[in-house]
């Protein structure tokens, strides 16, 4: 069965093993409730890695609105399975308390493209994001880390943040995983009602019908979402939309 | 001769080599204009690592003041030799372009102690010390790095953003190197005038003879420095005065 480490201490010193027999490692940082998206990004790490670890954590701190954390689905068990039959070799939970000993006092921050899209609409939700990277990264100091597209602003962020700072990582991108309907895989769709559920891939084919941005948000204002924002950038059309209480984004090449 | 580095790069490959020899690395980080202070450290740090690097780099991102900035002197011939007679093997001397190629959007943020004491009175101060401090443990990772009392506050910081952040370098504090007639060796201190300098040692013989903060703050005017602070804090007197237009720091244990 697959290793499972709670402990910051623990996990140093498994890590230290595990880089000092000469093993390269993949990452792969999750917050668990484990997709077909997240398998992809293992399944890639088990191919270019000798030792592959997923972190699961559900990170407070790149949370702006407590009842988006709370609903957050936590699927525990089950994720150890799926990480074991992907191909990791163990899985790194650490708790608050252990990763956060400091109360959140340090942080990383990012004053521009972090403030925009997701940014806006999340308040301190990159610094958050980045913090928490760095924490697992300095923790684990992996050959690679493995991301997924569908986050596209944080991958760009992340991959910058990790050159700015000097991390001996390598970022790796991956596509997104989608259902066949052209939903893009994510831990939040498991909350959608039945009704939401069939409307939600209308946010991909919206986007990628492409068009002028204005016509994209009233096309998905007519389907019944609430829209965050559209906007192109770095190549992409990225959208974030609302449906009940379930927040959704997608993005597509342009 | 001491070996002198300044690209990022191949200052990672040549760290990468001297930690992959199983040699433990000692890093002493400073701005240059190095003295009897930095000696210390240097001597320090020859005394518990296999290796010994020193970098110079004068970070502009810790300076609110130009000027401040602009006065603060360049020695390096001098420091490449007081460097190498201390027993350092290398030298890591980064310019800012290579050092911020981010332009400075990533930075590490400390929101309670940094903006006390120093950080009161000199804005985003620390967030520029820490950032760089990051950088560079990353760039080197050594085993120890070198840091001295004198910046009390700055070591503290420093300290807790290593432990915070998981960075896997021992943080060695240092005690203050003082001249014989008291005050604390500054790369600043160059910068008196010969009647500033006859009156500098007086901020270490007010702290260190105690009493009420409002007395310490009174005495030192009488002298004729204008008071940043002098404040207590984690188990010290600190104090913070300019004279001319040279800024001193001091502190002494309660």
């Amino acid at each position: 069965m697959i290793e499972v480490i709670t402990g910051v201490a623990d996990a140093r010193a498994v890590f230290r093993d595990v880089r000092g027999g000469g093993n390269t490692l993949g990452l792969v940082p999750t917050m668990g409730a484990l997709h077909a998206g997240h398998i992809s990004l293992i399944e890639r790490a088990r191919e270019e890695n000798d030792r592959v670890a997923v972190t699961i954590f559900v990170n407070p701190t790149q949370y702006d609105d407590p009842a988006d954390l709370e609903r957050y689905p936590r699927t525990f068990e089950t994720d150890l399975e799926k990480a074991d039959a992907a191909g990791a070799d163990l899985v790194f939970a650490p708790t608050y308390e252990d990763l956060y000993a400091d109360a959140y006092r340090f942080k990383i921050t990012e004053e521009h493209i972090s403030r925009r899209l997701e940014g806006a609409h999340r308040a301190g939700h990159f610094d958050g994001v980045l913090t928490v990277v760095l924490k697992l990264l300095n923790i684990a100091r992996p050959d690679r880390a493995y991301f997924g597209e569908k986050d596209w602003q944080q991958l760009q962020l992340v991959r910058d943040m990790v050159e700015a700072l000097f991390v001996d990582t390598e970022i790796v991108q991956c596509p997104i995983v989608r259902e066949t309907d052209g939903l893009a895989m994510s831990s939040r769709n498991a909350l959608l009602s039945e009704e939401h559920r069939r409307l939600a891939p209308r946010l991909h084919s919206i986007l990628a019908a492409g068009g002028e941005m204005d016509e994209m948000v009233s096309a998905l204002a007519a389907v019944g979402f609430e829209v965050d924002y559209v906007e192109c950038w770095d190549g992409r059309v990225l959208g974030a939309v609302r449906i009940g209480n379930v927040r959704l984004i997608d993005n597509v090449e342009i």
